[in-house]
C-alpha cells in the first residue's frame, strides 16, 4: 500500500497534532452531486450501485475530485447485513428502504445467522480494495456499519418508521427475544467491520441512527452495550497504524460520557449539542466529530462561513476535532455550498492548531 | 362555575401536596378509542370535528368516561392559528396536515395578521365553554397551542417535514424574516391562549414539537425566546385560581434549566431524559410532566405496571410530578392498556406523597 499523504483525519481521531481541522461530510458521495445522479441513473437500482465494486468506487471518489476532503467513506448502505441475512432489501421511491421479510417472531430470529463475509458480503470488501487502490494514498478510507439497534429497527419495522412501535413493542414485551436479535447483529457487525479493515478500511464508524429514540436505561441496555461488544472485538491496528473507531448516536447528546467510555476513539455529535458542552462531557477521553446543522448549507456563503467559524470556536483550541455535519448532507444542496464549507473549515481552523 | 372536585393536576403543576400523582395522556382523546373513530367517521373531516363545538366536546370527554384521568384537554389541532390566517389547512390521509398556501417569502409574512379570536377562532372558545359545562367540575380542562417555532415549521414547509430544509433555510439565510414570522405567531398564540383562559381553560400548555431539531443557540433565539414572550403576556389567574402554564419541547432534555427559567410553572419531559436527571436540572423551579415511552403500552400489563413504577421512582418522593407519556398515545394501542397505565399511576404513587 502506498504511503498516506494526508493523515489529518486519522491523527485528529487519535487527538494528535494537525495543521488544520480535517473535514469530511456524511453522505458526501450522494444525490446532491450531478455526477452521482448520472452514475446512479445508469446503474438503475440503488443496490446495483452498492454491490458493483467499480461503481461504488467511482461514486466514493466523486466528491474528492471536487473538494479538498480529508477522508473518503466507502459508498454502501447500512442495511447490507440484514440483506445478506435474507430479509430481502429493496428501495421504494420516496419511502426509503424496505424488507420483504421483516423479523416478526422468535422463530424469525432463531433462523438468523452471521453472514459469510467472504461470499455474501464480498462485494463490500472488493469495493474497499478497489477504492484503496484508486485513492493511492491521497486520504484515508472509512468503513462503516449500522449499529445493532439501528439495524434491528429496520429489520423489525420492515423499513423506516415514525414511532418504532414494532421494534420497541418487542423490546418492552419480549426483551430476551430482542437481546437475542441484537447479539446476532453485534456478532455480524464485528465480523463485517473486521473484514472491512482487512480489505483496507483505515478507520471505521458505527452509525447508531436510532439510538436516540430510547430512554437512557434502554439506550445503555439495547444499543450502547452491543456497540461496546463490537468495539471490544475489533482489529485495532492494520498496516502498522491504529484503526480509529467512531461511534455516532444521533440524538445522543445527553449520553456522551457513557459513549466515551465504551472504548471508541471518537464520538460523533449532532448539532443539538454544543461542541463546548460535548468536549466538557467527554473530558479529553475521545475526539469529537461534528456538528454543523446540515440546513446551514441552504444559506448564503457568507452565512456558511460564519457558521463554520462558530462550530470551530465552539470546539476551541487544541486537538481532537474532525469537522462534519451533524447528519448527512441533504440531496438538494448546491455543491458550491459544500465547497464553501470545506474551504472555510481549512482556512479558518489554522489558528486553533498553533499550540 | 361549579367547584372543582379533583384538582390534583392543578396542584401538582404548582408543586402543592396531592394524595397521589395525577395523570393525563397526550392525545388521550384520539384514534386508539373506537368511540372516537365512530364520531370521527360521522364528522367526515378532521377539521369538522375540531370546529364543531359539540363534537369537540364529545371526543374530549370520551376518555374520561373510560379512565380515571385527572384532566381533560380540549380536542383541537395545533394548526388552528395558521388556518385562521388563511393558509388553507387540510389533511391528506397518511401524510398528515398540509397547507395549500405555505409561507415562501417576506411578502407572504407581511400579509399575516393576528387572527380575531372572537370570530375566526371562536369555535375553539365555544368548544371550551361547552366542555367546561359538561365537565361540571369533575376535573380541570387544559387549553393549548403549538409554539411559534413549531407553527412556523408547518407554515413554511407546507406540512410535516423530515429535515426542515425550508424553514431552517429561511432561518439561516434570512433570520430577520424568520423573526418577523415568529413575532406575529407569538402575538397570535398569546391572544389565543388568553381567549382560551377567558373561555374556561384552567391550565394551558405550549407544544414545542420541533424545538428539539435546533442547536442550543438557535433553540434559544428562535423557539424559547418566543415562548417566553408568550408566557409574559398570559393571564395567570382566572376564577380565583392560578392558571398554570406548561412548556413541552420534545427532545429538549439538554435545555431543561433554560426552559425552567422562562416563567412557566411546569416543563414537559420526553422519555429520553431520566426524570431524576430532569429534576436535578430544574432544581425545584418548576413541576415536571412526563415521561413514559408511549411504546411501553404495546407491552403486556405486568410490564406496563413495572414501567409506571420505574417512572414514579425516577421522579421520587415529593410534589411537582404530573404523570404523562413522553409523546402522544399511538393510534394502535389497546384501550385496556391505557386503563392499566392510569390505574397503576394512582395505585403505585400513594407512597410518594406521604411526606
Amino acid at each position: 500500500m502506498s504511503e498516506l499523504r494526508n493523515d489529518r483525519y486519522l491523527r485528529a481521531l487519535l487527538r494528535e497534532p494537525v495543521d488544520k481541522t480535517p473535514v469530511w461530510v456524511m453522505r458526501q458521495a450522494g444525490r446532491y452531486l450531478p455526477e452521482y445522479r448520472e452514475v446512479r441513473a445508469k446503474a438503475g437500482d440503488f443496490m446495483t450501485l452498492c454491490s458493483t465494486p467499480d461503481l461504488a468506487c467511482e461514486v466514493t471518489l466523486q466528491p474528492l475530485r471536487r473538494f479538498e476532503l480529508d477522508a473518503a467513506i466507502i459508498f454502501s448502505d447500512i442495511l447490507t447485513i440484514p440483506d445478506a441475512m435474507g430479509l430481502g432489501l429493496h428501495f421504494v421511491a420516496g419511502e426509503g428502504p424496505k424488507f420483504t421479510k421483516p423479523i416478526q417472531s422468535a422463530a424469525d430470529i432463531a433462523k438468523l445467522g452471521v453472514p459469510d463475509m467472504a461470499s455474501e458480503l464480498r462485494y463490500v470488501m472488493d469495493a474497499i480494495s478497489v477504492t484503496r487502490r484508486e485513492l493511492n494514498g491521497d486520504v484515508p478510507l472509512i468503513g462503516f456499519s449500522g449499529s445493532p439497534w439501528t439495524l434491528a429497527c429496520y429489520m423489525v419495522e420492515g423499513g423506516a418508521s415514525k414511532d418504532f412501535g414494532k421494534v420497541k413493542g418487542m423490546m418492552f414485551d419480549a426483551p430476551e427475544q430482542m437481546h437475542k436479535l441484537l447479539d446476532i447483529m453485534a456478532q455480524s457487525v464485528t465480523a463485517y467491520l473486521n473484514a472491512q479493515i482487512a480489505a483496507g478500511a483505515q478507520s471505521v464508524m458505527l452509525f447508531d441512527t436510532w439510538g436516540g429514540t430510547l430512554s437512557t436505561r434502554d439506550y445503555q441496555q439495547f444499543s450502547l452495550a452491543y456497540m461496546q461488544q463490537i468495539i471490544s472485538g475489533l482489529t485495532r491496528e492494520s498496516e502498522g497504524r491504529k484503526v480509529p473507531v467512531t461511534v455516532f448516536t444521533k440524538g445522543g447528546g445527553q449520553w456522551l460520557p457513557l459513549i466515551a467510555a465504551v472504548g471508541c476513539d471518537a464520538v460523533g455529535v449532532d448539532w443539538t449539542t454544543d461542541l463546548s458542552v460535548a468536549r466538557e462531557a467527554v473530558n479529553g477521553k475521545v475526539a469529537l466529530q461534528g456538528n454543523m446543522d446540515p440546513c446551514v448549507l441552504y444559506a448564503n456563503k457568507a452565512r456558511i462561513e460564519q457558521e463554520v467559524a462558530s462550530v470551530l470556536a465552539s470546539f476551541g483550541e487544541g486537538e481532537g476535532h474532525v469537522f462534519n455535519l451533524g447528519h448527512g448532507i441533504h440531496p438538494t444542496i448546491d455543491p458550491d455550498h459544500m465547497g464553501c464549507l470545506i474551504d472555510a473549515v481549512h482556512n479558518l481552523s489554522v489558528p486553533y492548531h498553533q499550540g
